[in-house]
């Protein structure tokens, strides 16, 4: 199956006090048919740029023989409150708090109290953690990747100088803000792996690395405007949940990378222990993004804790 | 003694292949009198925002009981080929090369054949390498301190994206830079010891972290153009010899720093290694700009193989 809908949530409490009179979530459901005991239920939590439709965006995680195979899991994605995918855009800041809490009242209309799984990388790694700490009732298996319990000063800078570049120019500036940030995805290996100092492959007066970003900012305007991603970028930045305690009941996975300097491995296994928590690292070049550029990778991770459906089995 | 003057070294030769008629080098001569040796001479070479006001940007590694304590030393400044502090500025890019070919016509007129010690940071260590490789009977000990061999594709990108900002507005751009620019020069840990998640020192709706970069950017667009920036990014970009060989009768040192993420201290140590050179490592949590950051650190580290001056024995 394969449905997309919009579900009005309702009246939604901000945590900056406002109420927003009616919200709109922009909902995927793809895969298996969902059982009534939620086991074989995934919701996957996009990240800074993602929509619900999380088969466009983590194709090799909810494909065939994948950790999440749609053949078995019903996979689930929401567009983010504040995010330009077909959700409720507000004036006021958000919280990762406020989309969780949207997302939850998405999972009352339909019916459903509980799932299996919440997996997500980056913002949606936060919003999984989120999720353990707010519903832990609702959720069996929360799965955090590159994301640790707090979003550092480091985080919060790189975030500002790319608002900061949208600021300059409602258009170029998102273009030089997602360059900004794809520096902050990837690792210096990498690159030096596939650009070095290679000169331009169209001859431009520029190397091969200064080419890729440009290509990079370039498709992002097409798919992003500026006011969505200063709003999701201040919802990271406004992530610190560090006076929480352990959520009794769920099982709690971090999983850090080793090459990923924006969320640093060390930090997220330092969350980990506070949240006394399962910690794994993902070994890979690819940075941050490791959790979209490595699904074999995460699957061979994470498969052993994470329980087979049901109705794989039948 | 202190002496500033601007200093006619003739018609130039750039690597691009044009001719830049007549050039100028700001030229700033401190401390004590220089011996016909040369032994008790050291040039400084700037970075990439310096001038050739050394006892400015480097006070504690020239100051009394330094590193090249200007008692004893004869401290020499030179404001880069295409530097906005008096020297002159090409519309054509310029590399490393150029930079350090002009820098030699500086001690020609001076009268200087020989020098005891180059010694630089980022930009300027790239200078003080390229001196050792260009002119190895003219210089003692090349001093390379937070720099490679070689810029990197990370390193290229990041100058990329803050060249971008300054495309988009030549003010505040420049700015935008900077604080991009900041970033690179400090480390996660730093930040967190000193911003943390702190809320904004003056009551804006924003985070301490954010109020910081804001004032290095206002101050950085008093003292800096976009043209200079522009073009010494790019001369940074230029810079790669790893086609060289070790140069013959240089003592040769390089100084990695251990929270560097912009020039990786790894690198450094293959640099050196490729070189048989040096290799020493400053401890310390500042990133890139422990070479400003850790005067005392740097003078331990560096004092047992800088040969103390004759004048400073008599």
């Amino acid at each position: 199956m394969l449905r997309e809908e919009t579900i009005d949530v309702g009246a939604l409490e901000l945590d900056c006090g406002e109420t927003l009179p009616a919200v709109q979530q922009r909902v995927t459901i793809d895969g298996a048919d969902p059982l009534p005991s939620g086991e074989n239920i995934v919701f996957a939590a996009h990240a800074l740029t993602g929509s619900s439709r999380v088969a466009e965006w983590w194709p090799q995680v909810v494909g065939d023989g994948a950790l999440f195979d749609r053949r078995y899991w019903c996979v689930i994605g929401i567009n983010v409150l504040g995010g330009c995918y077909g959700s409720t855009r507000p004036q006021e800041r958000v919280t990762v708090r406020d989309i969780v809490r949207a997302q939850l009242r998405v999972f009352d209309k339909l019916g459903i109290p509980r799932l299996a799984v919440v997996a997500g990388g980056s913002l949606g790694g936060m919003q999984a953690l989120q999720w353990a700490l707010d519903a832990p009732e609702r959720v069996g298996h929360a799965i955090v990747i590159g994301a640790s319990d707090h979003h550092t000063a480091m985080g919060i800078a790189l975030n500002a100088v790319q608002r900061e570049a949208i600021a300059l120019d409602p258009v170029r500036g998102v273009a030089l803000a997602r360059k900004i940030a794809m520096l902050t995805y990837k690792s210096d290996d990498l690159f030096r792996e596939r650009h070095d100092r290679k000169a331009d492959r169209k001859g431009r007066a520029q190397f091969d690395v200064e080419g890729y970003l440009d290509h990079q900012g370039e498709k992002f305007v097409e798919r992003m405007d500026g006011a969505t991603y200063t709003l999701l970028t201040h919802a990271m930045d406004s992530f610190d949940v560090r006076d929480r305690v352990a959520p009794p009941g769920v099982d709690l996975t971090f999983v850090g990378i080793s090459s990923d300097w924006l969320f640093r491995p060390q930090e997220i296994r330092a969350a980990a222990k506070r949240l006394h928590a399962r910690y794994l690292e993902l070994e890979s070049n690819h940075g941050h993004d490791a959790f979209l550029a490595e699904p074999d990778r995460l699957r061979d991770l994470l498969a052993p804790i994470v329980a087979v459906p049901l109705s794989s089995r039948a």
